[in-house]
């Protein structure tokens, strides 16, 4: 019977892509490994899975338990399959803390400190000497450049940039446009209302007497707001918060914009920025670090 | 602050043998480690530390929050040091199945269904490019010979049999004749009486209304029973038991010598050998599942 290669739920593209990747090693290999997924496939790897032109995972959310499993890019209960507990699992693969897991037999258990579950995939094609073909390679760096935001995150190893590198060349890929491509397909606010971005992640707070909200959407699809920052503008000063903010954070400029209703005087103290409509805030982009504590103070210093 | 390095409690000749050479491995590669043991060193792996003149590791039973901990040759809390819920596990190399331990941050783990956790770091060692020495070489043999029992352990892979093969070459060692001489000073019953190796591991039966003692001692130490075996005799036949069987067992010849107090024709039925004192029975080494059924059947078909 064929062994069940799966990520985590709700997948992102590690989780897809070392699924297929792995899977793709384990047939060279001679083992009959079929790769799933523990959810519908988001966005991002989407995009990575019709550029490279491969088939998505077959979707499964239930196990039988004499089914044998490899766990890819988690290793806890909780984020997995249900009935993972009675199934055999052969191997785990995963760049995560230990969850904890436990089996009834030895098992082959690969987990290490890098930014990216599919790095590891990569360095077991190398000590297998099993050439990584196009459109694996694609995969394996588009799940790469996606946990580890373009080697911008402090995740990142210098065996995920050696593994980028080399892989680029394989996929024939520009890393830093592609990335972008990416991003930007798997931020999407296509065929969102207005509404609906503002209250995608909203919350509201009180300040020193006054109702605020903020919202914040993350996304490179700067475009699908700006393009319609008028309409954004009617929508926000329509409600009735004392104070709305929309941050439309991008998290490789690691920044937001910034669309509000509010007195241009507490913004440009919040952020020491000249307040305008859409103005770019560097740096900012935690709501519960930045956003809120921030305008905390200026509102109370504005009183 | 070095990080500290050790196997399971209570430890055997793998724990001992790979926290040391992890230890010296880890040294190597610019990270001050060093190696401990949460027990007396027993003599098994007394023997290889004295033949190749390698101290034994510190032994520690407790640890401070704060520290940092590599686990080798086992992973779970129970069968480790108390308070290592709490330390900051960075690495774990083992063999064993998964024993549900936690961490907080991503760490190392490098589990694989080999017979010796030495196995794993000899391969870790061909991995970093560093020169096996021939004192490591010999503990890291060692082990892999403890573990797999000379590789006759179902558990033996042929990972641990090509490790074993360039391992010996290093330590300029013949892997049969060392291996016996470990196994025999390891399982020694020097100091110990007769009653002592009788019921060493003795438990008592009722068979078709018979009583009968079955002790059962692991040794490949024979000389010491043997260079007594009247006055074992003596010591068998002066208990009250209807019965009374001592089987001495030799884990690589895979069977049992036996003494006993009973009657020939039932011990002849039992194990189909001509009955004597002393005889060697090939292939009888469990008593749960060889000496108490064949003994029970046998005590029956006479009565």
């Amino acid at each position: 019977m064929s062994i069940l290669v799966f990520g985590h739920k709700s997948p992102d593209t590690d989780s897809i892509c070392s699924s297929i990747s792995l899977t793709y090693l384990k047939n060279k290999l001679g083992v009959e490994a079929t790769a799933c997924a523990l959810g519908e496939i988001r966005k991002e790897a989407e995009y990575a899975l019709n550029y490279f032109k491969v088939d998505a995972p077959k979707i499964i959310d239930s196990l039988n338990p004499d089914d044998s499993v490899i766990v890819v890019d988690h290793n806890e209960y909780a984020q997995s399959i249900d009935g993972l507990e009675d199934a055999n699992v052969l191997e785990i693969i995963d760049h995560h803390k230990l969850g904890g897991m436990k089996s009834n037999l030895p098992l082959s258990v690969r987990i290490m400190p890098v930014g990216c579950t599919c790095t590891i995939v990569y360095n077991m094609f190398k000590e297998n000497k099993v050439e990584v073909p196009y459109e694996i390679a694609g995969l394996l760096l588009s799940a790469i450049l996606s946990d580890t935001l373009l080697f911008k995150s402090p995740t990142t190893t210098e065996l995920d940039k050696i593994a980028g590198e080399e892989l680029s060349k394989i996929a024939k890929i520009d890393m830093e446009k592609y990335a972008m491509d990416m991003f930007k397909y798997g931020t999407s606010l296509d065929g969102l209302s207005v509404e609906d971005i503002v209250h995608m992640d909203f919350k509201e707070f009180e300040m020193s007497g006054k109702r605020v909200g903020i919202g914040q959407v993350f996304t490179m699809d700067i475009d699908s707001v700006f393009g319609k920052k008028d309409e954004f503008l009617v929508y926000i000063n329509s409600t009735d918060y004392d104070m709305l903010v929309l941050a439309v954070t991008d998290i490789i400029k690691e920044g937001s914009y910034i669309l509000y209703k509010g007195e241009d005087s507490v913004l440009s103290g919040a952020f020491g920025v000249d307040a305008s409509q859409g103005v770019f805030v560097d740096g900012v982009v935690s709501r519960k670090k930045q956003l809120v504590p921030n305008l905390t103070d200026a509102i109370s210093a504005s009183n």
